[in-house]
């Protein structure tokens, strides 16, 4: 089997059927391009799977001092989770230290990704942020396409890239590790029937805690296994099932600490005492959260806003010459056990 | 005295020493104008205070589908205040409808308010909705300067335009009225002590309720009003103030339901039953808030997303043509007392 060439701009040029110079512009979000010839040129970088050289582009365009923040979600729910709040708010202390304008594009769901896509592809802003991605949005791709330099929050899902592809630069923390942390804790006091609440296992930082939590307890009963959606009210539900399913549990992991906030609810509805008849861990040590919760919450702490100034760290370092997209860099940071009263 | 004429393009050109072209563009927010040029273009616009013609600006200009958003709070405060996350929702919706991306400008502070400007003269968006402004806060300047069609939230504190001076289109509510309403309501329930804790008196929204306040109970004892902020903590604060110089108070009117919570709590706090010694109003009717309080709230009730829906709805019906510099429009909603347990 032969390797398939890398698609150059000549490429898509002959395939668009237009100058090398009207694609450079539209990859580059060059304004000045009629729509329809625009979209004859993103349609051929579509059908070719071209990507942009950006240490070339980075070149040609003028910066917009701009750099766009994409959140995956809602926007109901970044105003309502307030992991948003936190990994912003590092995100605009950095930003702001170097006078550049954080553009926050909110949708009302994954319809509207392709309206974010046009927006980063119409030379409005020098980069993008993007985090909270789901294994089957398109909105990854929508952003590749996009073609401007991009640093994500977590690491994504899409398969790694191969020899002479570009890769991704994203900021994580150790979720895995993480997660066989507080499971081996729970372990460790004694418990024996401990339990799972899941994220969104279209989520690879779900994922990860939930194959952190299997690689302590191997031959887990799958029924001591449910999955939540990082919401209170999901945590409330899968509580419910587990409780349902296996009365006797002795103690679960929740995939972060809103979930557990959701689970501790229905423990004191159903009358278990929380730790003596149930142990609690959560994941994230989102404040005040983790610490209001009744009783306080031993949880696996990460450093969100952290990882947000990273992740626009990371991207103002790709800029002015340096090629983000041909030197990726995964960076996965450290997580620590913070013990309080719940397990 | 003679009436100095409005100054035109040509005027800012040999100011600048540059084309008509040249001030066209830039102040169209053509990106292909040298930065150079472009600063003193900007420089002359500035001393001269030329507004440009809109209505002619939207022939020339290309839409970008996207409005911003700007409010003139920190993002801390932006994420900590379910006030904007409200609104927010509001505007989301209209402007999802149209298919136009919400482009969100996040702050750390007014020292950030002039790059916001730049970003909205940068040709980056055909509009922008502003709220939470503050008097001594140079934003509304800024963005009258920037060019961009703007419709704002609350009625803008600066003096009323004289003839042939552009105006502002906004939506704000009855402040007034509803304090009116408010302060009726507690003395009819025979309180004879009514004190006030008024939101940040550089913002027309808190004088508006306060005017409304004094309208009722025109020679109210001065030490029963106390200035707060619109956050807990600041009605906490106000609270205690009014407290230790009135002890006898019988009522409090507070300018926002996030003062009374505060308020709510200092009262427990130093032993006075709600609403048996001291009766509490609130505004806004904020959900879930105006709910959870103890005892829940009475207070006057204002459609914040529905004022954010109003705002993009006439921000939108201004573009393409039409000219909401000159035609401009304030529209006030109505208010509506809703009584819960604490009044």
């Amino acid at each position: 089997m032969t390797e398939e060439p890398r698609p150059t701009l000549e490429a898509v040029a002959a395939r668009a059927g237009v100058s090398r110079a009207t694609v450079s512009r539209v990859v580059n979000g060059d304004p000045g391009v009629r729509e329809r010839l625009a979209e004859k040129v993103r349609h051929a970088v579509d059908e070719l799977g071209y990507v942009p050289n950006r240490a070339a582009r980075s070149l040609v365009t003028r910066r917009h001092d701009a750099v766009a923040v994409v959140i995956a979600e809602p926007e109901t729910r970044v105003f309502a989770d307030p992991f948003f709040a936190l990994q912003l708010r590092g995100i605009s202390k950095e930003l702001t230290e170097h006078d550049i304008q954080l553009v926050l594009l909110l949708t009302e769901g994954r319809e509207d990704h392709e309206r974010v896509g046009r927006y980063l592809a119409g030379g409005h802003v020098d980069g993008a942020l993007a985090f909270s991605l789901h294994l089957d949005d398109p909105l990854p791709g929508i952003i590749r396409r996009a073609g401007v330099p991009t640093v994500f929050g977590g690491r994504p899902g899409w398969p790694e890239p191969g020899p002479g592809e570009p890769g991704v630069s994203y900021v994580d923390c150790d979720n895995r590790g993480g997660a066989r942390e507080a499971v081996r804790h729970l372990v460790g006091l004694g418990r024996s029937r401990v339990a799972h609440i899941t994220g969104p296992l279209d989520q690879t930082s779900a994922v990860d805690r939930l194959d952190g939590f299997r690689d302590v307890l191997v031959d887990v009963d799958p029924r001591l296994i449910a999955e939540g959606d990082f919401t209170p009210a999901g945590g409330e539900r899968a509580m419910r099932e587990l409780l349902d399913r296996v009365p006797e549990l002795d103690a679960v992991f929740t995939a972060n600490d809103l979930s557990a906030s959701g689970a501790l609810r229905v423990l004191r509805e159903r009358g278990k005492r929380v730790p003596d008849d149930v142990a609690v861990v959560g994941f994230d040590d989102m404040l005040p959260v983790a610490e209001q919760t009744e009783p306080p919450l031993t949880t696996v702490r990460q450093d969100i806003e952290g990882m947000g100034r990273l992740m626009a760290r990371m991207l103002l370092r790709g800029k002015g010459g340096e090629d983000l997209g041909t030197e990726p860099a995964g960076v996965v940071l450290p997580t620590a056990l913070v013990r309080r009263a719940s397990a």
